[in-house]
């Protein structure tokens, strides 16, 4: 049997797009030869659709779609991810994927282990499946286990069920495994150890076949692959990208050598899945220009090299910005960055609406001493000429804070925190510097200045990160115990930290809740990111 | 049996208080006699949670919790609810109501049916329970039904299992029901429905006791009850405060007279909880100063009214700040409400500021034409102004747009979409006007000039909402049609609404998706109001 595994890109909602890539996809295996062609779970409507289920129309075109796809399998099989209504008690939707061939749906496969943790939402839309089948086809008993229903023992919990196990009792040879699984560093390690898991209980080749592309906060990495009975990779398709490739199988496992690429270095695979990620959001909705503040520090300028190299040189506008705080070091330093990746960039001073603002204020003020509230005046000020300029011209402003910054609220709200996108939201302040090291892995793109000074906000004379913050280095550890491990402060404490840093850091983090509720959706590529995948309330007393 | 409902206002997280005041509760009640004491869902721990769940510390606090209040069950029963810990396979939590006497937890009743819709999280932290207990006491039968678990059949799908059913098969006398169910609009009749479609099926008495107090966007309305076997409310606790009350239970029902309250209008509800949620998110926040900018408009002139009665009027500081293309108009009628209200104001005009930014802009602009840009920039200029406010003084900005306006982009992100907390973000427009004359019932508060005059942004000469938007009566309804009832596009042309104008309604949600995700948290009076409890994506195809 010939497998063809298609790992395409979609739209979410966007049927007509979806279902005319997929059939050409069945057309192109039909005409290599190729016996059954896999697609991802809910390729027909995009993952995650999210509340859109809870429209009857876009139901309805789900179940078209699925219907138009088999009619497009005429010699030919395809197993295609999507979603059918539950016409009995219970949720009322079922996640499938659907066996089709000789033109129509033959069997129905439901999801039978629901994602409802960080990002998945699963248990919101579907009726698990109570059940699993086997289908036969070309004399191989074939079974399907939709994403999770492979991952049963994976969590940080264990199902009760294991849909594999299920499969093999029924006499399956062959596993095909539709998912949505997206990129987050780590991942593909976590992958292997699910994939070698599984070889060791159930000895069974699989087929994983993943979505590719992004959709605001998520990235699916592709990556899909075809794994023997031993887990070992036999045909690897490729990361971020769309890909068709055949492999054959004799009805008992993938021949063939294992792939034995050497894996990526983990600052590698960051810099990969931002471009994507900041890509993808633009193709996708429709834009093609970007706007930063370039403030000639190190997160401006690593966004402004990501955005350069996503979008082009020329779709990228730095707009330094200068207070009467700012350096001359940071203009010149944010000059040379843009001279170097061959943006062209303006100079707008805020002086001018810094002071109309003091004298607007001044009679209310009344001579009360320079505080916070001078200080958010200018990042304020930064970020409404960019909403301007966006506003004029179409160019979407890119937030340029980073994951540390986020966390503690070192960021002003409707200031440096505007942006339609967050590129370095999940991104710490230290991998930060990893990536401004790997940008200029070549040539020096970011002067070496911006990457060796001492970090500021520049919105008073003399002023440091550090007067206000730990050492980034501990900063960041800290923060990962408490934010993606979920150490409370006396864990964290017992990992030989000092208990007052600890403390100050948690209260920092639960304080500034309010803030990360109204920031921009963040490119996730952690396992917990800040956004849609960390429901924190606001109102609340954290101990 | 003396049964008494303690109906409680928790904080999320603050175990010591909330064990303090449950444990006070059951001395009260002791006191006063009774034999059994109930409390709400969550109680120890407050409702919801969320994602600190994921933290073990908070789970050891809960099960403390529970264990502590245990202590004080001397020579009293009580039913508490609160998390523990899995110890099996599946998801690691259980959301657990306690009963307790002789100092200790004696049974743990789990929750078996996991809200997971809307606001409703559930499944991604409970594992469901399997089975069901019934506890004898004082020679009764007691079933014990957290929330969901006796609205098996009362929500857009049914439930697969029916635990009041199981609890009736196993010889239940009398139903103890803890929940947190949130206030909404026409939730009271909905809670009606479901207490007579259960008397029908099972012929219970039932102690409904729900939690007060608001979370954020979360209005819990208390309102708990004593229902007969036939579902007739016998004792009725207070709407939006605390209460503890008492009711006999004979071993076979409730009796004395049905309460025949006659139920409140819709307008008086939902000003009751509007002005509930505010006081409730200042308190709880441990902030007692509100600022608003107050331009003339009914949607700000409301939200003063409502802040005035819910913190003082000494505690709410309206700021007038006109432009170029404000009408004297709007100055006067602004002032004159805000002496009505008692409020000292502040009156900033931000014509310097624009001009600021205009100059700052010009050599970038190069004399394009006069557009939304400029529009936004007056509205951001007074967003800023007012968080300068709010940061030297420490009042808190409310949000005064309204639902219509988010809902169709007609507001201006990080100009009047600023905010920490949006009190009419779940109101339409018409309803707004409705509160504006509701507060009017006894004298002319807001004056009538405001409510009268059309709706205008004033963002440039001569401007109107009409000029851009269909008539609020129409779009109000449109929306609600999309956003509540979650019709399509043919399906509400289908009620008689031209095409195009739905068409044209419709798309503007969908663009304006990206500005809601940064909006403030929005209190929730509607069975869908955007924020936490409507996902939708914003990278998709809407069609």
């Amino acid at each position: 049997m010939k497998i063809c595994l298609a790992q395409l890109n979609y739209r979410i909602g966007d049927f007509e797009a979806n279902t005319r890539k997929i059939s050409e996809a069945i057309q192109e295996a039909r005409t290599a030869g190729a016996d059954l062609v896999v697609f991802s779970e809910l390729a027909v409507c995009g993952y995650p659709p999210e509340d859109l289920l809870d429209y009857p129309w876009f139901i309805e075109k789900c179940e078209q779609s699925l219907e138009a796809v088999a009619e497009s399998c005429q010699g030919i099989a395809a197993v295609v991810g999507g979603v059918m209504r539950n016409h009995d008690d219970g949720r009322s939707l079922y996640n499938v994927a659907c066996f089709m061939q000789n033109g129509r749906i033959e069997h129905v496969v439901r999801k039978t282990l629901l994602p409802s943790y960080d990002i998945f939402h699963e248990s919101r839309y579907f009726e698990p499946s109570d059940s699993v089948q086997v289908i036969d086809f070309m004399g191989i008993r074939i079974g399907i286990a939709i994403c999770e229903d492979l991952w049963d023992m994976y969590n940080d919990f264990r199902y009760r069920k294991s849909p594999v196990k299920t499969l093999k009792e029924a006499g399956a040879k062959l596993v095909i495994h539709p998912s949505a699984s997206p990129f987050q560093l780590g991942k593909m390690q976590m992958r292997e150890k699910v994939f070698e898991g599984n070889a060791d209980r159930f000895e069974l080749p699989v087929v994983y076949l993943n979505q590719v592309g992004a959709h605001t906060e998520l990235i699916f990495d592709g990556r899909s692959a075809a794994l023997n009975r031993n887990g070992d990779e036999i045909k690897q398709l490729p990361a971020f990208s769309e890909a068709l490739e055949y492999i054959a199988f004799d009805g008992n496992d993938f021949f063939g050598q294992p792939v034995t690429e050497e894996p990526k270095e983990e600052i590698v695979l960051l810099h990969e899945a931002l471009i994507f990620g900041l890509r993808e959001y633009f193709a996708k909705m429709g834009f093609t220009k970007a706007i930063l503040g370039s403030s000639g520090g190190i997160d401006s300028a690593v966004v402004q090299a990501l955005a350069t190299e996503a979008l082009g040189a020329e779709n990228v506008w730095p707009v330094l910005m200068p207070s009467q705080y700012s350096t001359d070091g940071s203009v010149a330093d944010a000059t040379t960055l843009s001279e170097n990746l061959g943006n062209a960039y303006t100079i707008a001073p805020i002086r001018g609406i810094y002071d109309a603002y003091m004298e607007c204020l001044s009679p209310v003020f009344a001579n009360r001493p320079f505080d916070v509230t001078e200080e958010n005046l200018q990042a304020r000020a930064r970020g409404m000429l960019l909403m301007a300029m966006s506003n004029k011209f179409g160019h979407i402003l890119l937030n340029t804070s980073n994951k540390s910054e986020m966390a503690v609220g070192y960021s002003t709200l409707y200031g440096d925190l505007c942006g339609g996108l967050s590129v370095l939201g999940d991104v710490y302040k230290m991998k930060v510097y990893a990536l401004a090291r790997y940008i200029n892995r070549e040539k020096e793109i970011i002067p070496q200045v911006i990457i060796d000074k001492a970090p500021s906000a520049e919105l008073r004379p003399g002023q440091k990160d550090s007067d206000s913050l730990p050492p980034y280095p501990l900063l960041d550890e800290i923060l990962e115990f408490y934010v993606e491990r979920r150490f409370g402060k006396d864990e964290i404490t017992a990992e030989g930290y000092d208990h007052q840093t600890v403390d100050r850091i948690i209260n920092l983090v639960n304080r500034n809740e309010y803030k990360r509720f109204q920031a921009p959706p963040i490119l996730r590529v952690t396992k917990k990111a800040f956004g849609k995948g960390r429901l924190m309330p606001l109102v609340a007393r954290y101990v």
